[in-house]
């Protein structure tokens, strides 16, 4: 329900500029356009693109955004004050933001004397000095100024006056929007709120004010609900919380922060439910695996472990999520483990369409074994897809799409990086016919995988279609030495499906081979429930 | 600098009964009991070990503990209150807690009116019943009582009064701490300042509380800072954040700004300095990859890049840094300059006895071939035996014990887990004489361990006391399936010594085969400088 009288709060992202210092984290230009869109769509309206006097990269995404420009989002420009001692209209990285094109630059000044001299190597004066000019050329240039106050809090710990004056030049200068930087990330939330709290007594009341914080306390995201409470209506923040060192604000936590449990208008309802996606899509693009555990958007954000804790989650979901997911675009998980009992089992197999009664023993019969498999090692909590094949296989209703007869495996090692492979041979029954084949592969499980494939491909075309997209090996008794269990997980993919298998032994080849097999039988199941909904549509 | 006069603030880890909710993440008893020694030696004072009635693995875990005691800690048994309508003495949870045997335990009850009628199917009276009696009956077994106010902020805004009436009978059955818990995660800063400062004032002043917080909302850590500043005095938390959905508040952040920048005394100086090795111990045992972007303790979070910045934060820490790095135990870290290279492999080379110059062009040498391990992703900061094996390399010292003429191994799958072993065969020369060696295991790299030990043993008799003592496995960009690179981590032991080699594949096979090669390469180093060494002392 949107709210038409909820106050306005205007969010300004900077995943393109600060998220990108991030250490590990590197974009194209055609990256940082995709990006771009994605966030116009999800209709932040602030966007900041970089810094294209400090940056060729950054030079070029404007140019390319002036052909191609966004629907709704304002693309800001990154700069610093021109340097001290130059002539502003002379100063390169401002005929550089010029170029770039935008209504809106932001232009970042020191609020701290210690980095005005030491950092600088300048006098106090000359640094407002360069705030006033900055600012008054770019007005004359017919640009609207946002500007960042550069280790705020700090600054006005140790020099008050000092950084009071240099918001005062900028305002003078023509700045619409004052944005307090905790550069830094050192400020807790009561010293925000402290703060900016004196600030807004000495300033203009109807100067616009705006926060910028980094996450080296843990605590960004409160800082800047801290600063929102106190009349701060912009709020800087990136997807994802990327940004160098601990990262900055995280929007994606900000945004229904904001809007659901402040009463802020942000972005409209239908752009919210995007928010989940927009996390996923910037994590795929800039090629960092999403966190599962991140709030809101994560994929575990809404998982319930536990049978009672699940049966009263599904009687009123209110008791156990602080929030709808639905709301920002994510989903309930019931996840299955050890300490599940039968509503778990229950709930889990209605979710993969299959009704199990409590009463019936074979409820019972597959929480047995599942507590066998994991006291043996097995784990599904997420490798839903092995789960699913045992529950089958309790209730009989296991297809058999294939038989292995025999798998073996076969590596000459130690030739060198560029001559790694291994080969793998498979005997295999299809409707009571016998297949051998053999395949290689840049390793054992490949190999494993290829020649499964290979033998299977002629009864199962689609099978074509199918990949490997994840392999991870986690080894479950450490400090027995290569004696030790080995539990591997496979996830694969078919066109935007994935599911997870789980495969456990002393043999981490063995552990592979379960896995993998279980993928491709599972694969393969999906693919004839899909047939079968298109016959029982027709 | 230890303020004797700072007040104390009591942490409660509960890393081994929440953090381990958390998905995909699993214990043994021995996993459980390393991570309780290790926060023993961080001075955390109560460590919350488990829910001993709920958890067949729990109970083993107090058990063995009361066979060897921690040194400070003290261990706490969790526990729910007695179920509806039962009897206390009667109540197997109960009997199972005493069992612990520890001189602590937290009881958690009911808060939130709605949980007592739709969760538990009780009335709000016996719900109150319930956590008296549970706590009075423990009382008299001689126990001291935390109890947790599950689902308190919610709770609280629901129904008031109700809420305030559990927390008043916990307190008169003898609870010695009441900790609020914001179960679902869902609540601000702000409300926490506001609802326990509205509970200070109606509950008798000497009550000592705690507060237990949940990340759904980004923001577990402030509102443990929020509660901690209205008065309360024990946080509970766990290594690294680690707990179901999003985590709980984390530790290794609270700690530090409890201590460095609040004023509080949580832990020791010196124990405060062990924050980032524990928390890299605790992801290392749980088999986590560690948070690189962590607050306080990630390997991001005193990074620095970029000339200026640089040499601003050499000249003056503080105006870059929010708190001085080791102080936590963590290290500034400049993002890879040339220079910074050189000192490092000086320093390294320096810790192996190994003296270079830092103008010698084997130095830069090493340093290259370092550069280009390192981004094909070897690791030799856990590998030193690698390192050293590289190095001598470089210097033209390393001494060739041995030579690999061909390795291959061979694998039947699916025979069932009784029959999983792997056939290995090696050729390989030794002062110029082949040979030709096959040995099975229980796996293919156990295999490969077993033939090439078979092959020398009788070249170097001291080898049959070495033995593989860990082995992990880890794969490096993962979302590329099986053609991922694999490091795959060998421990090798002999003795009291210990050593580490890395290897780096696309095959897993062959990965694991560079580093038991190397392990066993360096362990007849060892032997050999060893044996030097008492032929120079006589």
């Amino acid at each position: 329900m949107t709210v038409n009288c909820s106050p306005q709060l205007w969010i300004y992202d900077t995943t393109l500029r600060d998220g990108t210092q991030r250490e590990g984290l590197s974009v194209s230009i055609e990256d940082k356009l995709r990006i771009a869109k994605r966030l116009d769509q999800l209709g932040i309206p602030f966007i900041e693109g970089g810094w294209p006097g400090a940056n060729p990269k950054d030079v070029q995404f404007f140019w390319q955004l002036q052909e191609e420009p966004l629907k709704q989002a304002e693309v800001v420009a990154f700069c610093s004050t021109r340097r001290p001692n130059t002539n502003v209209a002379s100063e390169p990285i401002l005929q550089a933001i010029l170029a770039a094109g935008t209504r809106w630059v932001t232009i970042f000044g020191k609020s701290w004397d210690l980095h005005v001299t030491e950092g600088l190597k300048t006098t106090l004066p000359e640094n407002l000095a360069m705030i006033r000019d900055t600012i008054e050329y770019l007005r004359t240039q017919g640009r609207r100024v946002i500007y960042d106050a550069e280790h705020w809090f700090d600054g006005y710990k140790h020099n008050r006056d000092y950084a009071l004056q240099t918001l005062e030049t900028a305002i003078a200068a023509g700045a619409e929007w004052l944005v307090f930087c905790d550069t830094n990330g050192g400020t807790l939330p009561h010293e925000i709120t402290q703060i900016i709290t004196e600030i807004v007594k000495v300033i203009p009341s109807d100067t616009k004010l705006g926060i910028h914080t980094h996450n080296d306390s843990d605590t960004a995201v409160a800082n800047a609900l801290a600063a929102v409470m106190t009349g701060v209506r912009m709020v800087q923040g990136t997807i994802n919380g990327y940004g160098e060192r601990c990262g900055n604000a995280n929007l994606c936590s900000l945004i229904p922060n904001l809007q659901l449990k402040l009463g802020f208008k942000c972005i409209e309802e239908n752009q919210l439910s995007q928010l989940t996606d927009t996390s996923r899509f910037v994590s795929e693009v800039v090629n960092l695996a999403p966190d599962e555990h991140a709030p809101f958007v994560g994929r575990s954000a809404f998982a319930h472990k536990g049978g009672i804790h699940v049966s009263a989650v599904e009687r009123n979901p209110l008791t156990y999520e602080h929030i709808q997911p639905e709301q920002i675009g994510n989903r309930r998980r019931i996840v299955i483990s050890e300490q599940s009992g039968v509503s778990n089992v229950l709930a889990k197999a209605r979710s993969f369409g299959i009704e199990l009664d409590k009463h019936d023993p074979t409820t019972r019969k597959i929480l047995e074994r599942l507590k066998d498999l994991e006291s043996d090692g097995y784990q599904f909590e997420a490798a839903e897809a092995s789960f699913e094949l045992l529950m089958r296989q309790a209730l009989g209703s296991r297809q058999q799409f294939f038989e292995i007869r025999g798998f073996q495996v076969h590596c000459d090692l130690g030739q060198g990086e560029a001559n790694t492979s291994a080969l793998a041979t498979v005997k295999v029954a299809v409707n009571g016919k016998d297949i051998l084949e053999a395949a290689e592969g840049n390793g054992p499980v490949a190999a494993l995988d290829a020649a499964l494939r290979k033998a299977l491909v002629n009864f199962y075309p689609h099978i074509a279609a199918f990949e490997l997209t994840d392999y991870k090996v986690r080894i479950l008794n450490g400090h027995t030495g290569t004696a030790a269990k080995t539990r591997v997980m496979v996830e694969s993919g078919s066109g935007h499906q994935r599911w997870t298998t789980v495969g456990v032994s002393t043999n981490i080849l063995e552990a592979s081979y379960q896995a993998v097999v279980e993928g491709l039988e599972y694969g393969l199941l999906l693919h004839s429930q899909a047939e079968a909904a298109v016959v029982g549509n027709r």
